[in-house]
């Protein structure tokens, strides 16, 4: 049975909503979906299997997850490199970015260099907020990611595709199609054109949230911040 | 081998850090701490084995942690009450309290009735930053602890035990040993009095800083927050 999907537009009211009325503030939300980033990472790349880890980090949400993801695959034993070519001014995404530093986590400018170097790579470079539109320097990145064979876990979305209509039509992001996928809080609806690896994270919505946006709460296993669930097959 | 302990001193210079050039902001490092508790109940009350679990939260942060704990055990399944007399008037405890109640986390005034009707109990009154004065309404919450059967597990310091020297000579706290420990970021020298279950808890220290502060970072395993240790012996 495949899990309700949620809309570009109900994930950003959802989002909205879990910091207003719902009292969480991003750092919050955010420690815990990179939490739950990692924690699929580790499912996915044993530490016996090799701890390279290059997280790609887009400008806005999608970014700042993969940053506090990386601080936790450190921590577990990980190697993580992190390629964050569009830094936000943010002062969030500064401290994301200086607690790495402090941990002499490498950062790169040269994304396809440090595909060859890496056993595998997290993409959070675009989420549910993507607008359509890739602009440099990641165009190249995408292709890199649609071409690479090492596997690749996306965040919320296989970065450039469209949250309601999954991949687009032409460009880079055409015949990018990940290994794996980690849904925060709930599925989009691009799910549908996706055919690996399925997680959800984001152990925090309430029953009563999941009901009024209409959603499943996935049935996490003990103190497990992320379940594997099946692929959708409409 | 005894881990390294922090003074009370060290503890809040290290805490202060951490906000400062470390980068962090109080919301992450109580959600880590928060989650660090939630795991140990997790390991210390299984779930088939009684899932009321009595969360006494303090004025200060480590009521916070408390709170965060609190949530964080609903969604494993738990069914958590808080105690929370003393409600601090800062907006970060109205937000967690607030998650709580959207979750309809029963709050409760009365302690003693509360201790009879569950199965386990989260001490999260004071921590390292505790004063030496144990004021109302909590004399006769820390009496009640040192009575109680059911098991406790204590948020970095059994409520009303100094940091440095532990048991006080007289009050509740005389005879207060709770049969569980957990120490965020570093056990406190207190733990020379402790016998019972010690878990460490709060993996987020860098390595530069753990040399600073002259502390052994504890070998967690995988993906866990936390790590149970030996007893201290002296």
């Amino acid at each position: 049975m495949a899990l309700k999907t949620l809309s570009a537009k109900n994930a950003a009211a959802l989002d909205q909503e879990l910091m207003s009325t719902g009292a969480f503030s991003i750092d919050q939300l955010m420690e815990l979906a990179g939490l739950s980033v990692s924690q699929a990472v580790f499912q996915l790349q044993p530490l016996n299997r090799g701890k390279r880890i290059l997280v790609a980090c887009g400008p806005g949400n999608n970014g700042g997850d993969g940053l506090v993801a990386a601080r936790h695959l450190f921590h577990y034993g990980y190697q993580p490199t992190v390629y964050y070519p569009k830094q936000s001014k943010n002062e969030l995404y500064h401290r994301l970015t200086k607690q790495l530093k402090d941990l002499k986590v490498p950062f790169t400018d040269n994304f396809q260099e440090a595909v060859q170097q890496t056993d595998h790579i997290v993409d959070a470079i675009f989420g549910f907020s993507f607008s359509g539109s890739v602009r440099e320097p990641f165009p190249s990145v995408i292709a890199a990611l649609a071409d690479t064979k090492k596997p690749v876990l996306s965040v919320d979305a296989p970065s450039s595709w469209n949250i309601e209509s999954g991949p687009p039509d032409s460009g880079p992001g055409k015949s990018f199609h990940p290994d794996a996928l980690i849904s925060l809080t709930a599925p989009k609806p691009l799910v549908k054109w996706f055919k690996g690896r399925h997680f959800i994270g984001g152990r925090f919505l309430s029953p009563e949230m999941a009901e009024k946006y209409d959603l499943d709460l996935p049935k996490y296993e003990g103190i497990d911040q992320i379940v594997e669930v099946e692929a959708v097959n409409e």
